[in-house]
């Protein structure tokens, strides 16, 4: 493992310890040509799909049976740090390479997999590559924003003009439609992941059995004012959309909170302020939020009050909200949770059981065949960050875990 | 004054009805020519300095009489008015076309003038050229933000990479250092403009009598909190520096309002959001305060609460200010403003007395010669906007009274 965490950490290393990886990016290739070249060395077939996704696969004893695939991505953020999904990809090759190294019997062929553009950094959005694999299963209000035609006009980010299909086309890692993970040929799926957040830490335990990614909604809430000059414009006569959001954004915090529920989330992450001068009275600003639990009553409560917004006077301006997204709790497969906890009770790890508040491929996986996914703990909760880190040894031990909970898997049927 | 509004206005014409005409522009390049065009139609005498302010100038009867100058500027913001500077500069040109035919007598040459990049719209900062050629006259707080040096690397905000100065180098009227406005040749200087505000409107009144420049000062406040996912991170360990700032701007606006001064302004136009992403909590924000009033110890309280946000909590998140630029009011030539209020009570147009709470050329030329404005009602006090309006009689009225108050001054000695 350590091995394996140190040199995928060089791939796009950055001064402050993390790395930048963008998905297509050069390092990327690099991470890819590492996962080929270890892949290769242990006798596993080597696959990749049109949205270059990688699969490399080992046989089982049985050459009719569906493949059980385990994964994760190899992108990370801007400066990033060493585990966010990498970890799901080592912990993969991990499995294949003990199971390969000390001549485990199983029945089903077993896959490593690395899903392309996981987090949208230089092509948005985020899921990218699982979005569009997964199209055809997901809830239409889902899929339409992954559909394969569109996705591929993406732009870059950075440069505004590069397209995420033209810069595909002459990626080294671009491969057939026809590899791509389907219900025919797979059985199910594992994801090992760090945390990302602070909840094991905080409660001393080392894995998290998960069972949900939590639904979530996105709004966009708007507030419409006035453009004058700051030095010459009656504080009475003015509509400050700035303002006009400050009280809202204080006014949503006081009221959701009155729901005194610890397990809801919620996030002003954007916002944008216009015409943005100094020197003059803001006519427009526009803010996310971002609402995540398990329970749809919950959701629900939250969205009341947000729905509220528009029908309160906010000094003077107008208020308009717009839903940008959402997604219902997406509750893992309830027997492959079943292996994982029956795993890590055997092995003794401290555990408990833990929702994921992040999106993953994972969850758009679990629309096409049975999934589930398994965390371990952050340092100090920290992620898209350099900092982020876990020992060596809870990366063993959660990949120990993935083992034994493909194995039960393999031996069900 | 109708023909010559009608045609500065196709100059930058925007679809809205306004003008977007950027200093050193092909549309700024089309302004001068027809201030060209005209004033040497009446026999004035052309001359620009190396800042490429521009001077047109008839004789008086004492060749050795110092120049009554008149003027303002023809650069705009974007998406800016037709009144905005402009009509400062029209109304210096309807004088001088007024007194040349109606073969008016005065002792000293009159001499129309456009001040460059008054805005700072494309180079930043504002009151760009008047900053330059008065540097050396101003206190050495303001001027150390108009070093020539300095300024000729401002980049255009477009592009990142033309400067100021390599754009001038080349631009059609740029002249010689030695026509700089300057104390030995110019005996005084009046600037009309539109009052940018609603307080004459409000009023009923027609014109400004303007007293002085409001004081202000303008600080940047800065919250730093701690980024962590927005799905996986709890309420309760949170550091969110948007919410901080939302906090802090609302209790401002509430410590602020309770002085009850009336004629206190104050702003937060600006906001920046740091990493900007939705699904991030903030670790960083900071946003603008421009605060204005006559009177330095109504400033001096609005900044004692500033400077006590520093000291309280907010959301967990850490405070600091620091002070972006200020200046104390900037009072006008009594003598001037009384040349303009015996013009105006003569003429019987409806006026008052009125402070400019937004900064004009003019308040840097006062440091170097006696100095005044007057102002003319804006229909909705709107400015820097497209629906900028100020009635043709409106704008004569003010010239007229901007005419009788030069023999006013031309006769004073």
């Amino acid at each position: 493992m350590s091995e394996k965490i140190h040199t995928f950490a060089k791939f796009g290393a950055t001064e402050g310890g993390g790395v930048t990886r963008y998905a297509l990016s050069d390092e990327d290739v690099l991470a890819r040509d590492y996962f080929v070249e270890r892949m290769k060395a242990i006798g596993a077939v080597i696959e990749t799909d049109d949205l270059a996704n990688m699969y490399a696969t080992i046989p089982g004893s049985d050459p009719s049976a569906k493949r059980i695939v385990m994964g994760s991505h190899c992108d990370s953020v801007r400066q990033g740090g060493n585990y966010d999904g990498i970890l799901g990809v080592i912990g993969a090759m991990e499995v294949l390479e003990t199971i390969v190294a000390e001549k485990i019997p199983h029945k089903h062929p077993l896959t490593a997999m690395i899903w392309t553009n996981e987090e949208g950094s230089l092509y948005p959005p985020a899921l990218f590559g699982s979005g569009i694999i997964c199209n055809d299963y997901l809830p239409e209000a889902i899929a339409k924003n992954f559909k394969y035609e569109d996705k591929m006009k993406s732009l870059s980010i950075l440069d505004k003009t590069t397209t995420f299909g033209s810069k595909l086309e002459n990626f080294k890692y671009k491969g057939d439609k026809k590899n791509r993970i389907n219900p025919d040929q797979y059985k199910c799926m594992f994801e090992m992941h760090i945390e990302q957040g602070p909840i094991l830490e905080d409660a001393g335990n080392e894995l998290g059995v998960v069972d949900c990614v939590l639904g979530m909604f996105n709004y966009r809430i708007s507030f419409f004012g006035q453009a004058a000059h700051a030095g010459t414009f009656p504080m009475k006569k003015r509509k400050d959309a700035l303002y006009a959001s400050a009280l809202a954004l204080c006014w949503l915090h006081e009221e959701i909170d009155k729901l005194g529920d610890d397990e809801l989330v919620y996030t002003t992450g954007e916002q944008i302020v216009s015409p943005g001068v100094h020197t003059v009275i803001p006519d427009f600003v526009e803010f996310s939020i971002d609402v995540r639990h398990e329970k749809p009553e919950v959701l629900k409560q939250v969205l009341d009050i947000v729905k509220a917004l528009p029908e309160k006077e906010w000094a003077g301006c107008k208020c308009q909200i717009k839903e940008a997204w959402k997604r219902d709790t997406v509750y893992w497969d309830k027997k492959m949770i079943g292996y994982v906890e029956e795993s890590v009770k055997k092995l003794g790890f401290k555990h408990q059981y833990i929702h994921s508040g992040a999106g993953h491929d994972a969850q758009f996986a679990s629309y096409m065949v049975p999934t589930t996914m398994i965390f371990v703990v952050s340092k100090d909760g920290l992620s898209h960050n350099e900092n982020e880190y876990t020992s060596d040894e809870s990366c063993t031990n959660t990949a120990t875990v993935m083992l034994n909970a493909v194995l039960k898997a393999d031996a069900a049927d």
